[in-house]
């Protein structure tokens, strides 16, 4: 089965998987154990902090580990609203991002938040007019998703940051970075966000780990309170194998990033090319070689992924975490997608870990059966 | 090294490490996919829930999967207060329960709510009375720790249950059944509780997975909002190898049960008789055999656990998760230990995993610390 869903949830490497089995035999002591083994655990997990900041640009003091990037994104905008909400209660977010943000923006409207939805463009940027026309000395915290997981849009951060900072000195702003994460180079620092999102199944890593940056002076309540684990910003138990093995998953991820950069953009080519040959469209074509969303007009996404399917490839129509509900993609239909087209929507998501071979077989089997599909008038 | 921390978290049994890699690699995809892939995850997810609802008594629908027991309290917690706290905005605890509960207890008091901290008795019950004192028709909330994580302390809580059910029909209970998985018969829907919290790390699963039980008609608000995953009661990708061993260390915790009992029994026995010939107290003689609270009079908890652990042997002082912080045992101090007995407290946890050769080569070590102690003066 050639796998190109990659946005969806990505294969651990093999060194994180032989390494979590290690780790669980030989490292399960609890961190916080106060005798020789749990110290060692905790300084252990000092070290795997510092290597992790050292790929996302930030000291290892400001990262909290959380389940994943779900929870990391709860943490940020439940911790700051309860923290700050009776001062600052405005909400800013676009309707292109994922559920993690809009759901959770919605909860806290129910609590009492105002929240802005922000409509991108047609290709998925904020234009910055829109987002100036929101913010103002109400404004608690403003989202930015740096790589859209459905359009594979980048947003221009380092402009969108600076016209907060400008006009809304107080807000705080966190960004999603689930999907930039070892695509793009990260240097938290200098990208000047208070808080931001990781996921660890998206780089290779395991399931059920992400992380939340936290700036210095930047201070949500917890999420998760308990026995003060993290210096107290997300309690539970520590999990040290899987900590260990998201290092593992980043250096090897983030590590590849440039040589994997040149062949990823071969393979989109190379499915551009298949994809205009059959008279498709590619619906981002200035988005992010990984993520690829093309349409067939007059065509079901759905049949053409059972088809895709059946002759051997794994590609999806769009976020997992939506598929089994609507079945149609908010994120195209807020950035102006008519339904039909957002219907007929296919998101092939390429790896680095996809070989050429794969890429090649893929598109003669896209190939087949659009051909098929379109000899049955479907 | 002799183990004896199994309170503080478990190793995981081998089926479980072994089993999580091959998932890893053969089962990574997500179950949210509209693929047979994904459908087939999401159906064996049904399927596993539906074993681990054998070994509690209960629906595999009436389970929900978190990263642990202290996001699953804090579920409860926080989701009924915001879903009914207007209404309903008292809480009962019991000082001497886990911090996951305390401290989210604290944290709901910040935010406007009443919580009654009950003082247990010298045994770590909870006297009916003193119960009957705060519960009203203002109750959202009773939280009961089923087996204390400390003292070994085995509330009552069919009594105590039908107690509120009578005094306080509105209110919610909620079960932390962290120590009591594996080692008690649990019948979550003869139980009565609304809901019941899990750790998996506990009976030797992994970390980072925990279950909430939630009874029909009990809607807290999710604590993590996000893709609508779980029914929505749990956002966030969702880790199908994490769930399949979970359910492979249920069935062997849950399963072995009966027969560890009379071997954990014999240990306790053994380590009873060591203590009271070296002239040691047990604290809670009528506890779990499993936990084991001991103390030397005029003897440091710490310096004597550091002294085993340098002979070979890991005990703890008290909790893992306060361990590193105040050093005295917040539930001893609750229990009305005094804080000298309580400094020279240890806790040694007994597991069916210990050999009976581990256990008193255990007590050999333990007579020569504390004979060498004492010969220094300590």
């Amino acid at each position: 089965m050639i796998y190109l869903d990659h946005t969806a949830t990505t294969k651990p490497y093999p060194e994180v998987i032989e390494t979590l089995a290690d780790a669980m035999k030989e490292d399960y002591y609890n961190p916080a154990s106060m005798y020789q083994a749990g110290l060692k655990m905790a300084r252990a997990r000092k070290d795997l902090f510092n290597q992790l900041g050292e790929d996302l640009g930030c000291s290892g003091e400001n990262l909290i580990q959380t389940s994943g990037a779900t929870e990391s994104t709860n943490m940020a905008f439940k911790g700051l609203y309860s923290k700050y909400g009776k001062r600052l209660n405005e909400l800013v977010v676009l309707r292109s991002d994922h559920h993690a943000t809009l759901e959770t923006a919605k909860f806290l409207e129910s609590q009492g938040a105002k929240v802005h939805y922000l409509e991108p463009d047609r290709q998925g940027h904020l234009p910055p007019e829109r987002l100036l026309r929101v913010i103002n000395d109400k404004t608690l915290l403003v989202s930015l998703l740096y790589v859209n997981n459905e359009s594979g849009t980048i947003l221009n951060l380092p402009d969108l940051v600076s016209l907060i900072r400008q006009n809304a000195p107080q807000a705080f702003i966190h960004g999603d970075l689930v999907q930039a994460w070892g695509k793009l180079p990260i240097n938290l620092e200098a990208m000047n966000l208070d808080l931001a999102s990781f996921s660890g199944h998206k780089i290779h890593g395991p399931k059920s780990i992400g992380l939340l940056y936290r700036k210095d002076k930047c201070y949500p309540d917890p999420l998760i309170h308990g026995g003060g684990q993290q210096n107290n910003w997300r309690s539970g138990t520590e999990d040290y194998p899987l900590l260990k093995v998201l290092t593992i998953a980043s250096k090897l991820h983030v590590g590849s990033m440039e040589e994997s950069r040149a062949m990823v953009e071969n393979y989109a080519e190379i499915l551009h090319d298949t994809v205009y040959k059959l008279g498709g469209h590619v619906n981002f074509p200035e988005a992010m070689p990984e993520i690829q969303s093309i349409s067939f007009p007059g065509m079901r996404g759905q049949t053409l992924m059972n088809m895709l399917e059946k002759a051997g490839a794994l590609v999806s129509t769009s976020s997992a975490c939506q598929a089994r509900n609507a079945g149609v993609s908010h994120v195209l239909l807020a950035m102006g997608v008519d339904r039909k087209d957002a219907e007929g929507t296919l998101r092939i998501s390429l790896d680095r870990t996809n070989t050429l071979e794969e890429i090649k077989t893929f598109c003669k089997i896209l190939e087949d059966q659009v051909t098929l599909l379109r000899k049955w008038g479907m």
